[in-house]
């Protein structure tokens, strides 16, 4: 049984529970964020927290009183719950003022609702997906226009998974405008000639934590990288593709929309990537 | 206190929670309708249900299963909070697995999450608002593609309806590809002429039950209806205007982004419109 955080409570799971008035559950007026654990270890943490705050302030939502704890209550969920291998999410909620209406609750009066709880993934950074690389297919890319903001709105991307996995594939890109946006959860990228082409920061995409770690290291490591969108059709003539995110880290591509991308399997520039971004993100764990 | 239900049972609203878990939370997997009451009785009540079992089944959403009960279910929450004129909200989630995510859960042995909660609105139908008319600001429509299926993504409208309040106005008109969408809330029409111009059908715009009904009412008194989008130029040079929704069944609109429509009060065509609606779905109420 896990423990989880409710609203500055540890709680069993099966007892955790919001009002059904709450925002996050009636109007999806919520932000969240994931975190990795690799050996007990808080992955990136820095970077998620700088996020959370970006979202909350884009979308006029309090910062919860706890805040500046944060970083003790995933420790302390990391701790209770014996995480090795894993994440921890956290949601945060404009609350409820008991009703429902369009109009913001009056933020004087009604606190943020916070729930973090953790998921135990053991051998999360030796996926075996990691070594055999994953198919995605494309889709129409039909959320709404601020995908910047990590809200909870996510019935899009769960339907794109599972349209993938009614295609026999594991995940999906999105496209718009003839271009690849990014995929369900996780940002995308391909490889051509020496370049790692990704779409540029914008809020048509998510401002993957990851994705910033992984270009400053590929640059660092003296890697070209292009930011820029790129058509379905680039990216099946691509050399290799893959995506990152906080849980997938850098999982390689090896077939888009049925094409197989080199030898059909994990590309050289990924697996760099992955390598690299694991050792660096594990020396700066918290 | 009032009381709600939730999941087969009946609940004082305090004590109505359901699981951090729950897809309607983590998610925004979940559908909903509103439905009006005016002296007691349901307005339109058939046609949200059959609404609402369209929007389950483009999302692949098992229906509750007290899915045939739920008229009963209406009454007897309208009965015990003595509801004389308001609503009754209802919603469906995917519920949950006991975690989270992106792929479905399985619907063998996840049931849906059905929730439903009265709102008291004494004098519903004579709402001082629809004497005056209401004033709405046009926004750029960022929401979603499925915006006909009446998800509980309401972020943006709910982000729609604070803009509209900072500008000074009551409500806000969403603008995609240089024509009006609907509003945050209901659905939009002008008046030019002899003519009453609502946006045509699609994915674009809610399917409103309003809206179906006021149009059928409005061809029977020989009114002229052309259902195709219009322009905010088009908007705020039209002799009238107004809007429909469950809740406040057709309001007039008198101001449109500063722009004041005819003598600046609620024209006769959305006057004889709510007269007809309010009378007709009186006598048709359950």
């Amino acid at each position: 049984m896990r423990t989880v955080y409710v609203n500055g409570e540890y709680l069993p799971e099966t007892e955790a529970t919001v009002s059904i008035f709450d925002r996050g559950f009636l109007m999806a007026d919520g932000v969240y964020e994931v975190t990795s654990v690799l050996g007990g270890r808080l992955i990136d943490f820095d970077g998620h927290l700088a996020r959370l705050e970006r979202s909350l302030s884009e979308l006029d939502m309090l910062k919860p009183a706890v805040f500046d704890d944060l970083l003790d209550i995933h420790r302390e969920l990391v701790r209770v719950n014996g995480i090795t291998d894993g994440l921890v999410y956290l949601q945060v909620t404009r609350g409820s003022d008991g009703d429902r209406d369009f109009v913001f609750p009056d933020p004087e009066t009604t606190e943020p609702t916070l729930v973090l709880f953790t998921q135990s993934k053991p051998g999360l950074a030796d996926s075996p997906a990691a070594k055999t690389g994953i198919r995605v297919i494309g889709i129409d890319d039909l959320r709404w226009g601020r995908r910047d903001i990590k809200t909870v709105q996510l019935l899009y991307p769960s339907m794109g998974k599972m349209m993938a996995k009614a295609a026999g594939a594991d995940d999906a890109w999105m496209i718009e405008d003839g271009h690849v946006t990014e995929g369900t959860s996780n940002n995308a990228y391909i490889v051509k000639g020496n370049r790692i082409i990704t779409r540029h920061l914008s809020n048509d995409i998510l401002h993957g934590i990851t994705r910033a770690a992984v270009l400053r290291m590929a640059s660092e490591a003296q890697m070209q990288v292009e930011e820029r969108a790129f058509t379905m059709e680039e990216a099946k003539a691509a050399d290799e593709a893959f995506v990152t995110s906080a849980s997938a880290f850098v999982m390689p591509v090896v077939e888009i929309d049925g094409a197989t991308l080199g030898d059909g399997t994990p590309g050289p520039v990924a697996a760099r990537l992955r390598e690299i971004y694991l050792e660096e993100s594990r020396k700066a764990a918290v």
